[in-house]
């Protein structure tokens, strides 16, 4: 019986690879709902290549464009609503979640309340509310399988092992478009160069994270939800190659390391076909091509987002929900070219600075916070133009 | 109940490395035989510590010199019986196996008749007889942990996976002493030269096998017969800083590593706690201060021994039988100044080429082609002098 997968963000640049996953295993895998955006073209493509039961785009507009170019019998729906109907697919077995930003916590609460297994590369929806979604989960005995390669070499790492034996994870990070710049340097960059990540080809909004490591920041977060562990055990080092997606040293010494070229169809495909392996046609790891890894410490003066997320993650309740909103809103006017890229930090920092904490929040006490940083970062912006 | 321990080899860098574990965690471990060879004062000092119920000498002298320093009750015996003995305890639930050469065959297939779990240190036994030593094994369902690092690290990275997803274990080595020398540069290389190690500290003939590389050779096929593979799946990098203590490639292109300071008590505690893991006082790895990792080609032509080990053990039978006992002749004659660092290769060389291999050999066959070799290797060094 071949697993019956749902995607929320089919047309990303996670969804796309995930059905090129799914292609490269058809008696494996199966698609049965897939939900999307905007990008009717590629969404009426993927429909036709794989034949879904239902999908969902995000405008009505969208949905009726899509719904014409398809067989009738193929279900359109849009809005949130439609995003809950694909997670919720009664189907599927198994939900990929690939939608960018905190419109993906509630599709994820629907899927995981839906007792689906949970393959996650929203990390937003971790970072603003992950006591919830992981609890939500054990209640369910849903598990969640990480997508993002950091998170998924963890996962690898810690396959087989005792969770007491761990004494620290060791996320790695490229450091981004600007890794080799000095702050100085950041003052006039433009968006052009930004998106230039050295590594991984991503969708904009996590290559500017990562340009200014609020997406590594955010991964010590997801790492902290995931895992279970404090964030005293949690460090970052930069690596720029990206060949080691991360490491976990045990209490005896050892260290064990996931490697490999980076192509998130690795991780995409762990987390679906965890705890085998299947075969995959990728660019295999070659050492002696590489000749040298590197590393370097992931200094939180270059990188004040990296400490913001520390400092929002120790402190807790709504501040992640602020750190994760306040970015959003700075890293959209951004990529509008309406900020400069050292107002990203700028804005987080003083929505952090400004909020009033309330731990432990409900979904509704995260929206509510999520609005007031929203709201608080696109005055800030608003006034500094 | 603590693990009941008995140790081949206790005196040496592995055996005193062992008791180093034990000392600390008193609570696990608990030494029921030591054997050793000639070092009597060593032997004394480990009785006094850890109070085992038998010990065993190489020689009927240093035996009755051991007796009379430690209490009456404790039993000192002599010779390969002694070393049977001590292998075959009663009171053992695990041997660690750290004798030198293939003197370490016929007490470790004592052990596993005894159905006693086996820390395996002495990789020649593998070399010279591995389908009779893993055979046994299998029959007596008694597992093999494997104490040399790169065979832990592999170990390590096959935990919760499964055999038919791997793909490729690659074998990392420093280099040795003269990674660095050119061949031509290798012609009047003194003994002292040879046993500086750049990484590890270890004995003798294991310093002179890692600068030939002979050693790596050597665990190119304890890793053919410890896991299962052709020799086309196992491949040797150099990787002078001896932090990565080796890798496997999975199908799906991941590739689990192993990672550490070079200290033999991770592996060796590894395989005495295996699964689980116990905290152990070691240094702990700073990849910042590394801040690089470097890879290089293994040379056939540059190592020219571990060409051979790769011929011999594609090869088969005997064949290893003769590479393992011309290099142990030739190596002790190195090591009292007989021969030179080059003629090491040379008397392995003629010796592989001048035997007709049995395949599928008995032991007495494997004690016939090693006597052979022996023989050969000596008139060789007589000749040449």
């Amino acid at each position: 019986m071949p697993e019956k997968i749902a995607i929320l963000g089919s047309t990303g640049s996670i969804g796309t690879s995930t059905l090129d996953v799914v292609a490269q295993h058809p008696e494996e895998y199966q698609v049965v709902a897939l939900a999307a955006g905007t990008n009717v073209d590629k969404m009426i493509e993927q429909v036709k290549q794989f034949q879904p039961l239902l999908v969902a785009m995000q405008s009505k507009e969208a949905a009726e464009r899509v719904a014409r170019e398809i067989p009738s019998h193929i279900n359109v729906l849009w809005g949130e609503e439609g995003l809950i109907e694909v997670a919720a697919h009664q189907d599927a077995t198994v939900v990929l979640s690939a939608l960018v930003g905190s419109a993906g916590l509630r599709p994820t609460l629907a899927a995981i309340r839906a007792k689906k297994k949970l393959a996650l590369a929203n990390k937003e929806t971790l970072v603003t509310a992950g006591h919830i979604v992981t609890a939500e989960a054990k209640r369910n005995s849903v598990p969640i399988l990480p997508v993002d390669s950091e998170h998924s070499a963890i996962y690898q790492c810690l396959n087989g092992e005792h969770f007491e034996d761990v004494v620290r994870l060791l996320v790695t990070g490229s450091g981004g478009s600007f890794r080799d710049r000095t702050r100085e340097e950041l003052k006039d960059v433009t968006v052009e160069m930004a998106l230039k990540h050295p590594n991984w080809a991503m969708g904009a909004k996590i290559t500017i994270d990562s340009a200014t490591m609020m997406n590594k920041g955010f991964e010590v977060i997801e790492a902290h939800w995931l895992f279970d562990l404090p964030y005293e055990k949690i460090d970052v080092i930069l690596h720029p190659q990206s060949i080691i997606h991360s490491l976990v040293e045990f209490r005896d010494g050892a260290v064990m390391a996931q490697l490999g070229t980076p192509d998130m169809k690795v991780p995409i495909q762990y987390a679906l076909s965890y705890p085998r392996r299947l075969p995959l046609m990728t660019e295999r790891l070659d050492l002696l091509k590489l000749a040298r890894l590197d590393f370097r410490p992931a200094d939180f003066n270059r990188y004040p987002c990296l400490r913001m997320a520390y400092e929002a993650g120790k402190a807790g309740g709504t501040m992640t929900t602020v750190l994760n909103a306040a970015n959003e809103v700075a890293v959209a006017a951004f990529l509008k070219g309406n900020c400069s890229f050292l107002m990203i930090e700028e804005v987080v920092e003083r929505a952090l600075n400004a909020h009033n904490p309330v731990s432990c929040p409900s979904l509704e006490e995260i929206d509510e916070a999520d609005m007031w940083a929203r709201q608080f970062a696109s005055d800030i912006m608003l006034h500094s133009v």
